[in-house]
Formats: structure tokens, C-alpha cells, sequence
């Protein structure tokens, strides 16, 4: 029989279409960790805290306190955690929401995201990854990059996030490579580094001819015999390069680090690299983790 | 008791999601129409002539023959028809292709669709509308623009497609506008002309920007209110506005013709006037009625 997890805190990050848990010792370390698909666009308001309990139950004899970032702070979401305005510092305490619980044993905070007045911006989870990258670099002064459905740039100064911007990168990767006529000449296809470069260098050469470019990959799969990996590899280039190229005042001549899942922080990594920047990288639940920590109650006190 | 139609030969246009017939008169007039969602894409190769005749049974006592133009003629059509090549004319009789059938009462003929080598690009069903166009304006030398799901641009000289290009533009809409994040900003928008057009100057003088701007209108409707009226408008003038800024080689200079759908076409008139490009326009189906009627085995002889 093993011992039941009982950790000092609980750390989750609940996004639109994932929820995620970990069981965190007093001491940082990652005790036990669990997910489940019941995303923020799945619930309705009073679906939140049966969700929570079905995933970290079994962690909560000793009423540990849960911390939460993402989607689950949204108008449509656990309860709302008002946007703080930027340029400001990516977490504080004080902003902390109460989510309201029935059981007892649950004590929820939801840490609320950023916005941008403009241009128009937004974002929600991100902030936490930031404040985790700044714990994690100390005194970080540049340009952080976060990949992902909504890719974000933010300018770091003096531990505020000064202005950032979304793209839409891998949102439109998703839809174009798996739901528009694209899908017809990608499927099964791996990676393709050559066609991942040509994709890069020639949307940051012409950005503007982006759509122009989309219909020739299935034209080409028709008619020059283009493999699905070539082509899913072209695709994935041509949206990175087309967001480097209007992403430039972010990366050009500046340090830049980029925060993001293993496999597509690796390929914004060599998109850069072709450009002369050599970013550094860090994990994004490291940073997640390292951030929902800052606001941990169980270390308050401790020297961070 | 109506009389039964009897056409002198039907028209036919498949395309991936739809299928449409008109049954035409001896003089050129439509006697009837019909059209069903048996597209292409929802067909096995043995499925087209079934679908056909129940759209068409009623009109084949007198054995009219059927001509068909679109993605019928592809390769996961119900036979295919080998792309031609340009720079040729946009149809030739002596490439039309014969469908295999059972019910005697069937000859149906699919006329080929356009590829070109380089840059790759490749065409189904347009080239009978550009074909259906010459005929309603003979000699008409410049460019034809067909807007739709995959927009395409056509030079035409002496009566022969030079050269085109396609866009993604209507299926980006499409997937942005009802798959995206962006959907949640859109719903229920009507169309605001103001919205409009400062999506399309604003992609015109800044297309390397789309992607940035693209979840503007998703932070603009949380944080600024804005309406899903000007979300959805903006959103349409943002990438047709990108496609005229690829384009521009197309149209910049030249003498113009819109091919399409009244609603759409109407709004690429908008964004060229703002360009100063004054474009005239076709119906789509007018075209496409022209074009078929230029391969119908039952006008041959009589001066077209």
C-alpha cells in the first residue's frame, strides 16, 4: 500500500481545453501529478469544483491550498479575475480571486491574466508562465516568446511585462492543417526540416504572400507529387515565418527567450537560429509551476 | 397536371459540397433547376450516378445529354479529367471526358480543369466559368477574379488563361469566423461597411500583419466592446485585403472582371474601388451556364 500524496500545496493550471494538477511538496518538488480533458470550454459554471475534486481528491486530507491560472479566471469561467493592465509586474498576490467552494476542504485562488490597452491585447496563463521565467532568470531584461495556440511575444523591463502581442500561429495551424483542404495531402506526414526552413525563409522573405502560398501545397501534393511531411513541415514554417516577420520589432537585436512545449519551442528555436538570434529555452510547466509557486500561501515567508 | 421538362441538355455543376442542374432549353433559357448537398466530397466513385439521377430523373425521357464541370472531374471524383495546362483556352471539347454510367438514359460528358507548372496551381469548375465570361464579353483582354471558398486571379489574352493564382481566403473566413477563437466575438453579426473597409486598408498597407491583427478581434470584443457586427466585417476586410495586397501584380494597372456570388463579389468591388480599380461584374452562374453551354453537343452548328 502505498502512502497517500499529501502535499503543501496544489498547483493547476485549468486552460479551454485541458485541466492539470500537481501535488507540490513544501520544498518545490513535484510530489504526484494529474489531467483530465475537463477543459474550461467544456463546464458550466457549476461544473468547476465537482471537476477539481474528481482530479486531486485523493490529495486534499490535509486541506492543501489550491492555486489556479488560465482560462478557468475568465467571464466564462470558474469566477472572473479582472485583467491587470500592463505594463505592471506578471503576477500579484493581491489580485488573487477567491473562487467560491462548497467543500471544505478546498480553498481555490485564481491569478488573474493581463491586458494591453493598445493595441488590444489579451491573455490568460501566460502571465504565470512569465512571472516563473522571471523567478527562474533573475533579473531577466528582453523579450520572452511563448508558442502556442495563441503564440505571445512580451518585452520584459525591470520585472514588468511592458507590451505584448497574440498570434494566432497555432490556432491556424490546427484549422489549416486538419480542417481546410490542406488536410487532403498532410495526412501521416512527419517532419520535413528542409520544407520546415524553405517554409520560414520565404514567408519572412514576402510575409505577405502567405495566401498565396496555402493553395500551392495542395496543388503541389496534386501536381509535383509534394509528400504530406514536406508539405505539413512548409505549412508549419510559412505560420512561424509570417509571425517572425510581423513579430520583428519584438526579436530583432534582442534577447529572447523562449517558454513553450519541447517539440515547437524547438522549431521557433531554429526558425530564429536562421535569422542570426540564438534564444534560450525553458519548459513551460517549469516556468507554470515556478510561477503558481510565487503565489503559493505555503511559502510565504520562505526566501524565493 | 404540368407538363414534364424535356430539355434540350442539362447543365451540371459538382463541386466538393454541393451538386446543381439546370435543365436548359434549346435557345439557352433555363426550363428548371434543381441542386442537392450530394457533393463530391460526401461520394464513393460508385455513389455519383446514383445521386445524379435522383436529382435529374425527371427530365432524361428524351435522353438530353448531361455536361458537368467541377470537382466531379477529379481524381476522387466519378472519373477524372485530367487537368490542362496553361497557357491554353479555358475549355476544349476535344478534352471532355465520359463518365462511365448504367441507366441508358445517361451521357453525361466532365470537362478537365486547369493546372499550371510554376508556380503550382490548379483549378476545377473556374476554368468554365472564365470560359462562360469570354463568351459574355468576346475579346475581352485583362483579369478575371473569381471570389470564392479558394479565390482565384486569371490573366487572359486572346482568348487563352495566361496565368492564375488561388487564395484560401473564403476558407479562411470560413474556419476563423465559425471555427476559431474568433467565433466567440462574431456571433450574430450583421455587416458594418466601416469595419469593412478599415480591415482592407489596414492588410493593404500592413498585410505582413495579419496574423497580429487577427486576435485584436478577438481582445477588441472583451476588453473594447467591440461589436460582433464590426468583428465579423473587419475580419472579412483584413483577408480580402490581404489577398489584393498578393494580388496586386493581378490588378494594379489592369482592366478588371468580377466572377461570383452577388454578396461577395460586391464586397471585392468595395475593396478594389477603394484602390481605385473600378471592376465589372458577372453572376457566377450566368458563366457557368455560358461555359457548359459552349461543350453542349446540342448547339453545335448554331453561331455562339
Amino acid at each position: 500500500m502505498t502512502n497517500p500524496v499529501d502535499p503543501a500545496w496544489i498547483a493547476v493550471d485549468w486552460g479551454t481545453s485541458n485541466l492539470r494538477a500537481w501535488a507540490m511538496g513544501p520544498d518545490g518538488c513535484v510530489l504526484a501529478e494529474a489531467s483530465s480533458e475537463d477543459g474550461m470550454g467544456k463546464l458550466t459554471r457549476d461544473g468547476f469544483e465537482p471537476a477539481l475534486l474528481r482530479l486531486i481528491g485523493p490529495w486534499l486530507a490535509g486541506r492543501a491550498p489550491v492555486v489556479a491560472c488560465g482560462m478557468v479566471g475568465s467571464r466564462q469561467g470558474w469566477c472572473e479575475a479582472p485583467y491587470r493592465t500592463v505594463p505592471c509586474t506578471p503576477l500579484d498576490r493581491a489580485a488573487e480571486v477567491l473562487a467560491p467552494t462548497t467543500d471544505a476542504r478546498l480553498r481555490v485562488t485564481i491569478a488573474p491574466g493581463l491586458k494591453q490597452t493598445a493595441p488590444a491585447d489579451v491573455m490568460r496563463g501566460e502571465e504565470t508562465q512569465i512571472a516563473g521565467a522571471l523567478r527562474l532568470m533573475p533579473g531577466y531584461d528582453g523579450v520572452l516568446c511563448l508558442p502556442g495556440t495563441h503564440s505571445k511575444w512580451a518585452h520584459i523591463s525591470a520585472g514588468e511585462v511592458v507590451s505584448f502581442q497574440t498570434f494566432m500561429t497555432g490556432e491556424m495551424f490546427a484549422l489549416l492543417s486538419e480542417a481546410s483542404v490542406l488536410r487532403h495531402g498532410m495526412q501521416g506526414g512527419g517532419w520535413d526540416e528542409a520544407g520546415f526552413e524553405a517554409g520560414v525563409s520565404d514567408a519572412l522573405s514576402r510575409p505577405e504572400r502567405l495566401g498565396a502560398r496555402l493553395f500551392s501545397l495542395r496543388a503541389e501534393g496534386l501536381i509535383a507529387g509534394l509528400s504530406p511531411a514536406a508539405a505539413l513541415s512548409r505549412l508549419s514554417g510559412l505560420l512561424i515565418g509570417t509571425e517572425l516577420a510581423a513579430a520583428k520589432p519584438y526579436w530583432l537585436g534582442q534577447r529572447v527567450t523562449l517558454v513553450g512545449a519541447e517539440r515547437l519551442s524547438a522549431a521557433y528555436a531554429r526558425a530564429l537560429a536562421l535569422q542570426g538570434v540564438e534564444a534560450t529555452r525553458l519548459s513551460a510547466t517549469d516556468c507554470t509551476l515556478a510561477g503558481l509557486a510565487s503565489l503559493s500561501p505555503q511559502i510565504e515567508g520562505v526566501p524565493r
